[in-house]
C-alpha cells in the first residue's frame, strides 16, 4: 500500500491515516467489489454535517459505462494519464440549499469534504485506493451528465484496489510517492487576544 | 460512547464510523490531553487535498482562555447551552488562495471538511468527542480573534472526552441521540446518460 516516504508522525495516529496516500497505481485485474463500494459510500453517509442535511451526492460510474467515458472526457490530460484505469469513477456533488427551507447551505461543500474524508478512510481500511481529483471541466461534465443546477460539482475521485505502478507512464510513475505535510505547528493559528 | 439508536449499518464499516455521533455530553473532570489533541490535529494534517495546499488552519482554545471566552460569546444560544463545557474549542479556518500563485482555491472549504473528517475519526479512536458547530457569528469572531481576510471562518468544534449527559439542561439532554441517515441509495445520483 505504498511507502511511507515523506511521512514522519509525531503521534500514534491511526494506521489508516499513516498509510493512506493518493497513489495512481491500480490493480487493473480487479473490479471494485459491490461490498467495498457499498461500504465506502455507507461510511461517507455517517459523516457529521450541518442540520443532518447530508448534502453530498455521488455519481458512481463503473469502468466501461457511458458515464465513466463522459467523466474521463472532461478530465485534464494529467488525470487522463492514469484515472481511466480506475475500476470506478465518482463525481462528488453537493446540494447547495437546505431541503427544509430552500435557503443556501454554506456548509454544503465543507460537509461533502467531511464525507469524502470518511469515504477515503473506510477505503483505506479495505485496501481500496481512493484518489480525489480537481482537474476537470465542471460545466462540461454538468451538461454531459445532466446535473441539476442546485447541485455543485465539487470534485472527482478514482477508486480501485492498490496495484503495482509498473504499468504507469513514466510521467505518472514519477509522482508515485506520498506528499509531505506541514508540521502541525504551522497550521495552528494563534489569535490576537 | 453513546447508543446506536437510529443507526443500522448494511455493511461492515469501521467501528469508529459506526460508533461516532455528535454528542454534547463531556466528562467535565478531564482536560483533553496534549497527546490526544496533538494526534487529532496531526491526523487532520494528513487529509488528501488539492495541490497539497493544506488550506486548513485551527485556532485551539483551552477552556478558561480569553480566546475560549471570545468564541463562546459569538455562539448561538443553542450552542452556548452545552459547548462551554468542552475542554477545547476549535475554530476551523480555510485559506482562500493557493500559496503558490495567490489564485482562489475553490477546494479550500472542501479540503478543510476532509481534514475535519480525519480529525473526528482520530478523535473517535481515542474516546474523544469532537462536535462541529455552524451556529455562531463569523464576522464578530473574526474581529475578536483578529483573523486575516484571506482566511474564511468555516466552523467551530468542541472537543473533550465523552461523559454522562446527566448534567446537561433538559433541552440539550433531549438531543442526546445519534441522528439517522438517508439510505445510501438516496444519495446516489444517477446521471442521464
Amino acid at each position: 500500500m505504498g511507502s511511507l516516504e515523506n511521512r514522519v508522525f509525531e503521534h500514534d495516529v491511526m494506521e489508516i491515516v499513516q498509510t493512506r496516500w493518493s497513489s495512481r497505481a491500480f490493480d487493473r485485474e480487479r473490479k471494485l467489489s459491490e461490498e467495498d463500494l457499498g461500504a465506502v459510500l455507507e461510511a461517507a453517509t455517517y459523516a457529521p454535517n450541518c442540520f443532518n442535511e447530508q448534502p453530498w451526492r455521488w455519481v458512481v460510474a463503473r469502468q466501461g459505462s457511458p458515464a465513466f467515458e463522459a467523466i474521463v472526457s472532461t478530465m485534464t490530460p494529467c488525470n487522463q494519464a492514469w484515472a481511466p484505469e480506475a475500476s470506478v469513477l465518482l463525481v462528488m456533488l453537493s446540494k447547495q440549499t437546505f431541503s427544509y427551507n430552500n435557503q443556501p447551505n454554506r456548509f454544503a461543500r465543507f460537509d461533502t469534504g467531511t464525507a469524502w474524508g470518511y469515504l477515503t478512510l473506510e477505503a483505506q481500511s479495505r485496501g481500496v485506493l481512493a484518489h480525489g481529483m480537481g482537474g476537470f471541466k465542471p460545466d462540461e461534465l454538468r451538461n454531459r451528465l445532466g446535473i441539476p443546477a442546485d447541485f455543485e460539482i465539487v470534485a472527482l475521485a478514482a477508486l480501485g484496489y492498490y496495484g503495482s505502478p509498473d504499468y504507469l507512464p513514466d510521467s505518472v510513475k514519477a509522482k508515485e510517492k506520498p506528499n509531505p505535510r506541514k508540521p502541525v505547528v504551522e497550521v495552528i493559528f494563534t489569535p490576537e487576544i
